[in-house]
Order: structure tokens, then sequence, then C-alpha cells
């Protein structure tokens, strides 16, 4: 299907699940969509940091798409990440996700290597002369140790070559400047990655988010999403307030004994497996997984949310 | 051939020579080859940083170590880089890379997700377990954003999981306690990856040297390992000091229009144009490449140092 | 007077102007606090780091703190910074300022030091107990290079060692984090650093803002105040975004040729002089000053946003 | 006294002792001086981050000068930090501690605010230009978050602004560019800042060292200053590797319950109370003290070292 311009809603980042032998789980990732889908998501981004990119190899990635794409049919646009070091690497993942159905990719400043704002700006315009559908911007300075300024994501806006921006910067002033600059554009689609400010990304004027956490409880942001398009502020803000206590689960296994990504990404395939969505909660390699006690801990939070 | 081990002396990160249209030059990297064993090199590494490993296709990659395998033919040993973000696309590398003969792989930590050292010290245990060949940590936190830490290396070194270290932080205390608690595992090999530093590391214990700059000037770090060896520091000492002003050709292009990446590779490519070693100097994308007033000025570096 | 408990409203980081020879010039400081007033702020904020605190000899800043005070008169509580690098050092501030009649203090976590949750713990609680007025917590990571924890914070707020937070970090989550936690301390006062979202920072329940900006427009940023408390959102939205462009003055001077501090001290004091609020617009050393077109270039920024 | 020029050998950071109520204690500080003294050092720097400089009340910063000075009464230079987030600040210590008798001033660049290379310039000119003895820069990024860049050093080393650098980058490259270059400078004095690679520093042409560990050993720094000298580079590198081993007591503390800092400074006054140098091992506030069972491992790491 053609990407909505502009792409707007709650787009969650679909968790890859995994076999205790860390191969990918095809019928609960099947049932991870429907979950999300019955939830009323607007889209879904599979190949993402929420998904384990960095630690899917290219067959599993493959595979990802491919089942993703054939379940949903057509029903919500899928956007598959092309998350990568540098261009000609991203372009061999572009190629493989869209041969797989994928309706826009989602694509990192490089990394590894010591870049520089023109060189960011050559390789968003290489990806997107080659991709053949709509190229989305990943702003995640955690990741890739840079920033994407504003003015550069606006310039690429306006020239083409950019279809949206995911910013997961954390930046709100930044954020912010490319809302109001992005007006000029109005295909343009300026999404939070953030779970945490999403009534504020859309007071602000952002057309959605891509919210990790959304994987636990699409309902919960699809709700918050109304709330704020109707400005229904109060309530909003109280349906974010509960998302952000859920969201508390991240630190469950953030004690020391993990790295942030292992404690995040065990805390919600755990509350998926005790949701009964997903059949196991492992992490890929080299990943801690969370002790029995820690999963305990991340069925507290469910339970405090309700959705246990 | 099997990795000596220890393994010793010069180890170039063999620059990737690209034709115009950024496809492997493999003739060129053929006769880089040779300029570098005419130069008296004790090995070789393909695909690390020097190599723009982070901007090959994985198509290029195995083309790469396939190549200069078959050239040298066990003349001396060949490690190639298996530079991904994590252990499951890390393994797909070293399956890749030692299919197409690689005598060792070399290993950085996981990178662009949040990692911690319990996570580091799974990953090269879960390398090491598969792996046909024998490991190498690569500690480069310009690259990879985490500092591998002195203990945590002896601590793989003395269970067998690590053949090696090449070292690349610039941190010579930590540099110097590996090479000092190495002592205990005599076939552990202490690399360091500067270029500036190479006597005072040969000085303090280390076992040899991975200098990219030694891909220009391969007969002068070998000329310089020597003098360390016989104990004629204050030769070793003039012969670092001619390489230290020949590597001031990195700060030609780093001026602000490009990246530190850029300005180095571009270097040294523009380098072994000049001095007939390769047929172009292109460096892949989106690097930003010299200009010609850039080149001249390299050209001057090769001149000061007798190279031209 | 008392410190309101909580602080809310709009309380600027009062600029300190100098002199040509870079003295205190004390009738603009007093022009300067009358604008602010006349703007309808809620209270004043000495000896900030908008204020050039890091730049002002002991001998100075006690003269800024006199004055200030001397000239409200009680009228709007004045708070002073007590910026320096550890507990023995900001205790000597404390008693400086609070001599000098300071309603309540403000402090930032140890810096230059490698410092530790711990060990700002310990240092809150230190000033705190030797403090005859209110403590408020800065959290300036830019400045200081560590983060004031959302935990942390709230466990000194409970146990009263803190009357509040200004959060220059720029990290939404985590102040949303304080703000909501605060509400089980209803004395507490949490205010946003930010220029550039205030209206979301009220919207999830901030008591106020200390902008810089507010140095030039304190009444748009009243007005602003206004309009959030009377859930005129559509509007407040409205005067924000009239204030963030009236931010990019910040970038006329930092094109690469001085620091950041530079360029947005300089622009503050530019347009504050162009307004005819003070009688220079000199920086303090070794701030590099802004030409004479970057100065033009503030000027169309006061037009753009109708205050010329 | 006229300071050296240059500046050679062993100038340890002299710790300042403290009461178990947090004031100088004199006696010990003039025992620590004589203890130094017999150790055979070329200098004393007093101020210095070793010595606590910033956690030390202006007051304690007048009084250390004017003891060490009077004690020490022209026998060996001594140098004193002038350690302030800026030019003016930086001024007055310059002032204090020159009118208590310092030999040189050590200057960092200026930190708290965001600085730039053209500022850093102008700080060490105006500096220069207003003390009554000569500038040594300091080059101490972990505190400073800035790096003095070799080509400003020298350019600042040419014009006669500055005397020397202590350099604790832990950058060997930039600290072998400025060695290299300031041999057209002959009054210039290059000295290293590091424990652990003292013998490399002195065999690429370092004239000298300021290691915060010879206050614990200085009859082994200076043992190891003069084993290079005279060229005895096996017996230098067996006398670093032996206070490298000793240095292992900077990590007692560092198990995350403190900053580095405390664990570091803490562990040389532990060491030097238990040598019988000093009457009592207090760190400054907000620093952690070590446990007692932190001070025994103390202890065995001297015992180690033929120390107790």
């Amino acid at each position: 299907m053609t990407l909505p311009a502009p792409l707007t809603g709650v787009v969650p980042p679909v968790c890859t699940p995994l076999t205790p032998d860390r191969e990918v789980d095809v019928p609960s990732l099947i049932s991870l969509v429907d979950h999300l889908l019955e939830g009323g998501v607007d889209g879904l981004f599979v190949l993402g940091t929420s998904s384990e990119a960095a630690y899917l190899t290219d067959r599993q990635r493959r595979l990802i798409v491919e089942t993703v794409v054939g379940h949903v049919a057509g029903g919500v646009p899928v956007l598959a990440g092309a998350i990568d070091m540098t261009t000609p690497r991203v372009l061999d993942h572009v190629r493989y996700v869209t041969d797989a159905g994928a309706d826009a990719v989602v694509v990192t400043a490089p990394f590894y290597t010591r870049t520089h704002p023109a060189e960011i700006a050559r390789h968003y315009r290489l990806v997107a002369a080659r991709s053949p559908v709509p190229v989305v911007a990943y702003d995640l300075p955690v990741a890739v140790h840079s920033k994407l300024r504003a003015e550069l994501v606006l310039e690429l806006a306006a020239e083409g070559t950019l279809a949206g921006l995911k910013d997961s910067s954390g930046d709100e002033g930044g954020f912010r400047a490319v809302v109001t600059g992005a007006r000029a554009h109005p295909r343009f689609s300026v999404l939070t990655g953030s779970e945490l400010v999403v009534d504020s990304a859309l007071a602000l004027g952002a057309h959605g988010a891509v919210p990790g956490l959304a994987n636990v409880d699409p309902a919960g942001y699809v709700r918050l999403y109304r709330l704020c398009r109707e400005g229904e502020w109060a309530l909003a803000r109280a349906e974010q307030e509960r998302l952000c206590a859920l969201f508390g689960m991240v630190r469950v296994g953030d004690g020391g004994r993990m790295g942030g990504s292992s404690a995040a990404l065990g805390a919600f395939k755990a509350a998926l497996h005790l949701r009964g969505v997903i059949a196991c909660a492992a992490v890929a390699a080299p990943q801690i997984p969370l002790s029995t006690e820690e999963i305990e801990g991340v069925g507290k939070f469910l339970a405090g949310a309700g959705l246990l």
C-alpha cells in the first residue's frame, strides 16, 4: 500500500518474539501483530530498535518483513528499518525489505564511522534516490551518536528526500523546530519516539507516535492519541501518566547487572509473555535476560496499570 | 595458515581500493597487498576500520577476503574484521570470512545498542565458541562508544576466549595494564592501533602494531619495529617522529567540510594513488572526497617524508 | 521575604549588564530589573548561567545581589545562584548571597570533579543544613556534566532538603517524572529552564519557568504563562511559537567563530541594548563579542517579534 | 624564586591534608612537603586537582600557598593552581596565590561554560598579561570537558603566553605533538600528568612529570626520572611497572559506591596516613570516605610495593 502522507497516529515499533533458541517465533509474531491491530494502531514499524534489529541476521530480518506484510495484507502501512552503518549497507537492506513488501523504510544517520552533517545529507539523498518507497529519518543519538539537526531535516523534507521523521532524541526544542517548520511541507510526517511525552508532542503539532511501550498496551496509546486529537487535554494527561507509570517496568532490570537495552526490551517481552501475547520472553544474544524476580516485578507494573 | 601465538610485528589494516563507481578494485587491492608485503609486514588485517569495512556490502567483504587470502597464499597470516552490531550478525560475518580463508577474526564490542561489560564478555564467549579461528578483540571506543576494560580483556585472555587485542583506544594506561597482565598468557598478542606511539607501545612490551598509515609507508613501520626490537631507541624515536609528521596528512581535509573518517581515509588513499600503488583514490559513500587542492596537500606530506 | 511554597510563574534568570571595561553596570541592572517587573514577572533569579555567574568575581556577585534585592525591596522573591565546584565553596557563596538578602539559593551538582549520585545527595544535604534560606536544585548537564535523576530529586524533596528544581536538562521524560512525583510534596516547586517548551511543561504540571529569553521579552513569557493557566492552549501555543522564533537570535553568532555561551548571551544582551534597556551589550571575558553584522541580525529577530 | 625554564623533573601535585573537621592541617601539610623534598622532587604543585583545589575555599587556598612557600623557602619552585571557571575568577586566584608567593600559576581552559578554541586562547592571553609569574596550561578534559589542541598550545608557547603544559589528557598522540613541536621553544616545559606512562613520556622527550601518586612514593618517581635520564630503559620500565601496581590503590574504592575522585584521593590520603606522613586521611565534602576495609586494601598495595 502507499504510505499515507502525512503518516499519522500510533505506529508501534513491533517487538520480535524469539524462540528459546533465538529464532524468530513466527506464530508469536503474528499474535503480536493481531494484538496491535486489535488495539487500533495506525501502522506497524518492524526492524526498529525495539524490534532488536541490531541483533537480527539478514535472514531473520527478511522473514519478519515477509511475515508481517503478508499478515496485515494492506490493512495498515508497514514501515521497515534498514538499520546499518553506512549507505552501501543500508541500500542492501532497503532492497531486501522492499522486496519483502515494506511500504516505507526507516533509516538512521551513519554510525560506527565519525560522520558529518554533509555526509548525513548525502547519505539520505543517496538512499532516497535508490529506494522504491518513501524514506523516514530515524533520529536516535543514543545509538548512532550524532543528532539530526532540525535545519537538515527540514531541508531534506523540502526537497522531497524524506517523507517523515521518527524523533527519539529526547530533544524537545529541536523536535518542536521540525514540527513547526514542517507545516510548510504538509505531506511530511513528524513522529515522536517517546513513550513519556506523547501528549506534549501531539499538543505542539506532531503527527503521531512510535512508542515501544505500545507493544504492551497498544489500546492505551491509541486512546491517548484520540484524546489529544479531541482536545481532551486533561484526560489525555491522565492516560499519559498511567502509561508513564507502566513504563517504569524498564527500570526493573536496570540495576547495574545488564545494559539499558536488555532491561527495556526484556521488560517489554516479559510483559507480552505475561499478557499471553507471545510464547517466550527471550531476548537476542548477547543481552542478559531478566531474572524470575525481575519478571515478577514487570508483572506488578502490568497489574498496576490494569493489564493483568 | 595457523595464526602465530603470539602474533607479532607490523600488521597493517589494509585499505580497500575502489573503482570510480565504488566497486572493489581487485587489481589495485592485489597491488596494495604486494606493496605491503614488499615493505616487510608480518600479517595483513582486512575489513577493519581503515579498510572502510563499515561501508562495504557483504558481497564486497567476501570478495576482499578471497582476493587477499588467495594472493598471499599463506605467506603471512590474514586477519579479517567481522564488524557488525551484535553477536548474531557478527557470527554471520565470521562464517563468511572464515569460509573465504581468514586465519583469524577481529571483533569489536557490541555497538548501536546500549551495552554492558557482562554483555561484552558474553558476546566474545559466544563468538569464540562458534569461530573456527582465533578471535582478536578490537578496542575502538571512538566507533563503538564503549571501552574494553583491561580486567575484562585479561579475563578473556586467561580463559582462552581471546587470542589478542588490537587497542585503538588511545588510553595508554589501560593498554599498559593489558600488556603487563598478559605476560601471564604468553600466547596472547597485544597490538597497538596507534600510528603515533608505536615506539612507546613496543617499549612497554607490546607485541606489534596495526597502524593505518602503514598502508602508505609499510617499510617505515617495519623499520621502526626492527629498531625497537634491537633496542635502538634513539633511532626508533627519529623514525617514529618522521612517521608522525607524515600522519599530518589526515588533517589536510579536516577543516570542517567533512568527517574525520573521510579526512583520514581520503588522505591514505590519495597517498597510495600518488605513490602509484592504487588506480583511484575514491572513498565509499557517503564520505566527502578530498578536493584537488587537498590531494596536493597530501602530496606535500609524502614529499616531506621522502616518499615521492 | 519568604519564598512562596511552591514558587510559581515566570522567574527570569537576570542578565548582568556590564560596562565597556567589564564592571557591573548598576544603573543598567536596575533598568533591567524594572523592565522585568513591568513585564509582570513573579520573581528574579540572579547569578545564574544567563547572568554570566561563571564569569563574575565574588565582589561582582555580591554587588549584584545587593543591588537587585535593594531595588525590588520585597516586591518579588529574589533567588541567587551559588554556583561553584563543590560543597565548601558553594557554602561560601550561600553565605555571601544570603548576607546580601537573597530569598533562596540555587545550587548545581558538584562539577569539575568526577562525582556520584551519593555525593550529589550529600552535597545538597550539607548545603541545606547550613543555608538560612530554601535551596533550589539546578539541573544543567551541559555545564556540570552530570544529570540529577528524578528519584534523587524526589527523595531530597520528600525530606525537605530541596524547595524546588530548575530543570535545564532538556530531558522531558525525567522532568515529567519529577512533576508527577512532586504532587506528593505540595510545597515543592518544579520549574523548567527551557525557552522553547514552556507550554508543554506547564501543561504537564510544572509550576513555572526560568527562561533566559524572558530578559528580552518578559511580557511575552508572562502572557504565555497566563494563557496556560487559563487553559487557552491554542493561544498559548501561538505565543510559545512566537517566542521560539525570537529565540532564533541565539544562532546568529553560532557559526563556528565563538562558543555557544557567547552566542546566546551576546544575543540577549544585544537585544536588551537595542531595546534601550541596558547601556552596553558587552559580555564578560573571555567570550567573543558579536560583530556589528551579527548585532543587526539580532535586531531582525526583535523586529520579527514586534519588539523594536 | 624564578621558575626554571624549562621546568624539569618530578613535580608532585601536593595533597591537602585535612583535619577531621575539614580544615587545612598545617602541621601535616608541612610534614608532607618534607616527605616530598626528602624524596628528591624538583618542585611542588599546590592547589591542583590532587590537592582537592575544587573543594577548598579561597581562605584555605591562600593558607596552603603561604604555608608551602614559607616552608620550602626557595628550595624548589612552588607552582599554584588558579582553578576556576573563567578569566575574571581565575585572575582573582592568580592575585591571591602570587601575593602568597607562588612562583608560577597553573590554569585550565574555561569550564562550566560552553567554550571554544578562540575563547581558550583569549583566556590564556588575558591571564598571562595580568600574571606576575609564568603561566602553565593544565589540560584535563575529564574535569573541564574540552581538550587543549596541540596547535593551540604551540601557538601560545611560541608567543610567550605559556611557560609550559601539564598534560593530564591521556592523549599520547597529542602529547607527542606538543613535545616535538616545543623543541622550537627551548624554554617551554612539557610535563605529563600521568602516573602510568612517565617512562614513555620521558622517552619521547617530555621534561618531567606531575603524578598524583608521587605523594605516596616520591622517591619512586624520582628514581624513575633518573633512570630515564640515564637511558636505563629496562630498569626504568621495571620501576614504572612497580608504580603502576601501586597505583591500583585508586580502584579499591571504585566499586560503585563513590565517584572516581573520592576513590583516588581517598586512597592517596589513606596511604599517606598509613605511612605516617599525615595525621588524618579525611577527604573534603561531599566526597564519600573509604571504609575501614578499603583502607586495609590500600595498605596491601603499600605492602606490595615495599612501602610499609
